[in-house]
């Protein structure tokens, strides 16, 4: 069976991100999923991706939030051009606004799950609003708004590689 | 002399954060000091913390905009109560809101400039608006809302550490 995680079918050349890129050894290495309307990242920090002791990093979240927006954006646009994930061309995002609501603590060790609902679609541009939750309760709130990698990045990236 | 970045004066029970901690072997250990009216932290990414190849991960910016935010905070408070640094109780901040807009891909390989300046300061929140600048061009631009840490999570804290 397919994979079903966009970050699987971004393209050699733009796949080092540090949070979703499955070439980056040292990252994240998130994977981004449907689950019916919604996209799901589920992610566990390590222990030393702390806040304050015993809580996550505000930086970790806003960094998982981010590639869960890009990553979102790039399912919602195979979505809405009908299209299967490994088809052509790819569809890849950065993010040009990252917005974070740290609403209570979020306790280390736990899995994290965040979900994305996209709000709006036009043109390149994709806007998600995205929850985080630990052990069931919501403690952060995130809103990204991404946009079609421009295709002089990719040979930007081609120059770097 | 003593230092003059904040973080050497967070509590030892609140000095493990990823982005800031002193105490955080695996983290950036970032340092805030003022300049003027302007507080300044310098940061070198490492060459795997990639957006796109040749790039910073946006990620990564939004983790330093979040604890140059919260570091802005505290040294804003001292200042405006006259006390040095390390003068007792400590102020120690927590993010409530981050937001970062990116403006152009900000390039590897040199070192990012932060610089923040407090927009206000009212009972126990400052938010400070601020810039990150790379071979002199701002990249990107963030807004912190910090709020004081409760009492409660230092008691919390040594319960952890």
């Amino acid at each position: 069976m397919p994979s079903r995680a966009i970050q699987d079918y971004y393209p050699d050349d733009v796949a080092h991100c540090y949070g979703c890129g499955k070439l980056n050894e040292n990252g994240y290495k998130i994977q981004t999923v449907w689950d019916g309307d919604e996209t799901v990242t589920r992610f566990t920090p390590k222990e030393y991706h702390t806040a304050i002791p015993g809580f996550v990093y505000g930086g970790l979240i806003a960094s998982l939030i981010d590639c869960h927006g890009t990553g979102t954006a790039a399912l919602a646009s195979y979505r809405a051009e009908g299209r299967e994930l490994d088809t052509q061309p790819p569809f890849r995002f950065v993010t040009a606004s990252l917005h974070v609501d740290y609403i209570k603590p979020t306790p280390l060790g736990v899995e994290l799950e965040l979900r994305g609902k996209v709000l709006e679609r036009k043109g390149r541009k994709v806007i998600s609003e995205i929850s985080v939750s630990a052990a069931g309760e919501i403690t952060a709130r995130g809103k990204v708004i991404a946009v079609q990698m421009p295709d002089t990045f990719l040979n930007i990236a081609s120059v770097h590689t």
